[in-house]
């Protein structure tokens, strides 16, 4: 089944064509105004290159947030218009998600950070010992000061937000937080047609009509 | 520094444009024929996209392969035409190391694998229990049947060759050997260029008028 995946979550957006287990291609690109403004010509174009017709798309996945207010509108936007027009079914995935899926094969939790602007974090725990994560503690949305008190090694570290904390991080405590690559920081389209795939077998899909992106309030 | 990466070594092509810890853009295609004849163009199109010109290029990294003959050549020869035209350092990477380092932080060795065709592979391992690998077993051209040999869990399995003997190796070793999730499994242009930039640190680049691909004869 040819599965489009998009995510607009955060600063770098990224869309995949996936069949099976072949990455049909994928492209990501920073910086979200740009992007957005080229999401729907980029689905255009990709589903061009790879010389399929907008009608064998057999699922569209999307990227559920918290993240960019105006990206996670937008992309959600497009997801479900696609997915209603062409009458397939549409499956959210958590973009904290697929961020923890990025890093598989942990024996140490992993700590899933997005900037939510203001001094505040999006913050969220998964355990992903093999190579589909579970998660341990829900996404909340905290402010900085808490998050640091939050921070227990061992513990892996992802997510685009790990920028803002890296050198505070690296003096507290060393060798105990590790962080992940900067090029798995930020989703990846490819990873969230991975786990779509697993929810389109659990029959986890959602209505076109009601779909609305994941904003958290403070959890304090 | 602004790095331009390219990897054509599989039938999935990949380039990446990457400032420091900063992905600007992404794009991988698979198909290595569309990918080929539109690389100099997509490279083009991707300079543009992040508002750049070819001149603020700092450096290019290419996969060195093993791999695809004719996919290799054209990438080496257009990275090695782009650096020697802008005057800048030409950064060569195994391919199969970019695929290690797309498996990071793993307690286990982690085996890479490349269809040869006629019944061969390419075959190597690696450790990476941070974020850089080391070579364990240099890359070697195998028969298939051979190989079946030398795996010996626990094991990561990581390549587009994991595909040919998933059934086998699932069938043999159950849980002993971990396949990569599928998106990992082609070398990505922004891990390259992530390597690329401690080899540059370290002084490791080529030049444009020598280098040449990662050619391997049969091991045996």
């Amino acid at each position: 089944m040819l599965i489009l995946a998009l995510d607009t979550a955060t600063d770098q957006g990224s869309l995949a064509l996936v069949e099976g287990e072949t990455l049909l291609l994928e492209y990501s690109l920073e910086s979200a105004t740009t992007y957005l403004s080229r999401l729907l010509p980029g689905v255009a174009a990709a589903i061009k290159a790879v010389g399929r017709e907008p009608a064998d798309l057999g699922a569209v996945a999307v990227g559920l947030g918290p993240g960019n207010f105006t990206g996670l509108r937008l992309g959600i936007a497009t997801a479900k218009a696609l997915a209603w027009s062409l009458s397939c079914p549409l499956v959210p995935v958590p973009t904290m998600e697929a961020l923890a899926a990025q890093s598989p094969f942990q024996p140490h939790p992993i700590g899933v950070l997005l900037d939510a602007k203001r001094n505040e974090v999006f913050w969220s725990v998964y355990r992903c010992p093999a190579d589909l994560p579970q998660v341990e503690a829900e996404p909340v949305r905290l402010p900085l000061a808490e998050l640091a008190r939050r921070l227990a090694p061992p513990l892996v570290l992802t997510g685009p937000g790990v920028e803002i904390l890296a050198a505070f991080i690296q003096g507290q405590f060393g060798d105990g937080i590790t962080l992940a690559p900067p090029e798995s920081r930020y989703p990846r389209a490819a990873t969230l047609a991975r786990l779509a795939q697993s929810r389109l077998e659990a029959g986890l899909t959602a209505s076109p009509q009601q779909l609305a992106p994941t904003y958290l309030r403070p959890a304090l």
